[in-house]
């Protein structure tokens, strides 16, 4: 078994290799009508236009091209799920998604597209993670977390490598936090390359996983998370993403999912670009805070997916 | 009276020194789900990005730059008001725009926001230019045309400037066709760089004024040109944005509002970019050829503005 230790920078620039051609180097953009909006330069890095719309494909690439197996297993019920699909694909691995048993019909079918056998089990992130090992063992597979490896935090952290590179001066980032991947591998580069810079997270109010995490000094694991962000809503962060955390991020916002909702609605209208509800939850500390001082004069919106079903959006743009 | 020639490659080089930091340059990403989709490489560029959500400001911000009087005058329902009204903000003039007397309101409040005096006049795209021809007189204002001005065709000329200089190789590229400034001064820079990339235009099949003039020979004036894509209908191309077309323009392909509508969704689902009818018209031709082969394997879309208002956004996601 591989060591657990985190990423380096040296790390995550190799990574930032290893992806070179399949992840994309996403636009960093500013929004003007954003900055105008909130009296600051808000910038965007778009995410949600990876190739499997999300940036999982980062740590996904970068895990399975280490990984000696012919043969992947993942749990997911979506942006994981089709990232590992994808890179098992390029990569000419087979591949296993254990999804649960009410998964969205449109993200099994991006899975399939890309030759993932998918095994429907459980309703819970628990059962299928278990579900998952099992497969795994049985097969001879490796097994790919989403987010508890040094690998896919390495993967994940190049997108705060490119914002460094992508940005010459800015106060502040602010990136949605599920497992806490993204942000953990991200911070690791930011904070090495720019100390100054804030680095923030953004979780719904009810999945506050890092947050009750930071106040508590250790992960904790919530009884009964739920948003509309269903990308951000694993019981907890992992000892490993929690270490980066603890070190490198300066506070973790809560956000409704109201002010999702309104911030995906917000990103539509005013930068024309299409976030999911997990990827727009960064957004949404913008619209939650009346005091917007902490984020200072330029701050980075990292908007970490766009793969939102047009029925979903449909519905919510008629509830207006 | 200026010199009415077409703008130079060094015209348009100039522009694009005048608009620095005023427009943006806007991304050029390829849309791997939209490559796959089509057999070939689609790469978009987002004109969608710019400050005020269309390419519009590219010629505005060039022209009203140069203009000597302190006050400037337009006839626009829409994207170029918008852009002059913005423009005239930055460069401390007065600024007026026509407008029709059913115009958008959300329109109408942006063009306000930027300062611009607004004069509701009729209904027709001719009364409107009447109408701000006769109150630039009156005011001692300059008049500034949405194409037919050399200083416009070289603002938009730096659209396809950036395209060159963001891109090695491509084979081709389509733009939307309205009164023909964004591809007359795009092409004339694409053709100067590399004379073998293919130059198209994509306008509706309601308002064929470039496919009908590339035929006859010369500009022809529609009867009542009609789309759901507002910014592709004015009635005629201009004498002089059609002598850049007549030698630069290698075809202009007519779309049916069906295929624009099923191009702004594609545009939501595969790409996460929000464009409206007039800047996904770009990309229904790729919907409605069932030959693509001229476009080559690698084709840049010019989304050109994105935009739409949420309740039209709302309207179509629901008639699925």
């Amino acid at each position: 078994m591989e060591a657990r230790h985190l990423p380096t920078i040296q790390d995550i620039t190799s990574a930032s290799k290893t992806i070179f051609g399949v992840a994309c180097v996403t636009p960093l953009v500013e929004a003007p009508a954003l900055s105008r909006r909130f009296g600051r330069q808000v910038f965007l890095k778009l995410e949600c236009f990876q190739p499997t719309g999300a940036f999982k494909i980062r740590g996904a690439y970068n895990k399975i091209s280490k990984v000696m197996e012919s043969h992947v297993v993942a749990a997911s019920s979506g942006n994981h799920g089709i990232a590992v699909a994808y890179s098992s694909h390029l990569l000419g691995k087979k591949c296993t998604i254990v999804v649960p048993e009410n998964a969205v019909e449109e993200k099994i079918r991006r899975m399939e597209d890309f030759g993932a056998e998918i095994v429907k089990f459980g309703k819970y992130s628990d059962e299928r993670g278990t579900k998952a090992k099992k497969l795994a063992k049985e097969y001879g597979a490796a097994l790919v977390h989403p987010y508890d490896d040094p690998d896919i935090i390495a993967g994940q952290g190049t997108c705060g490598l490119e914002i460094v590179s992508q940005l010459k001066e800015f106060d502040s980032v602010i990136f949605p936090v599920g497992g806490g991947g993204l942000i953990s591998g991200s911070s690791i580069a930011i904070k090495t390359k720019k100390p100054d810079v804030k680095v923030f997270g953004a979780e719904p109010e009810g999945a506050p996983k890092l947050h009750e995490a930071l106040r508590a000094g250790h992960p904790i694991t919530l009884e009964s998370p739920k948003s509309i962000a269903d990308g951000l809503i694993p019981n907890s962060v992992s000892e490993l993403t929690f270490e980066a955390v603890k070190k490198h991020v300066d506070e973790s916002f809560t956000v409704s999912d109201n002010h999702i909702l309104a911030a995906v609605k917000l990103l539509l209208k005013d930068a024309h670009v299409l976030a999911e509800p997990s990827g727009a939850a960064s957004l949404a500390v913008l619209l939650s805070t009346h005091d917007l001082s902490a984020l200072g004069e330029r701050v980075v919106i990292v908007v970490s997916g766009g793969n939102i079903s047009l029925s979903l959006l449909s519905q919510l743009l008629s509830n207006r």
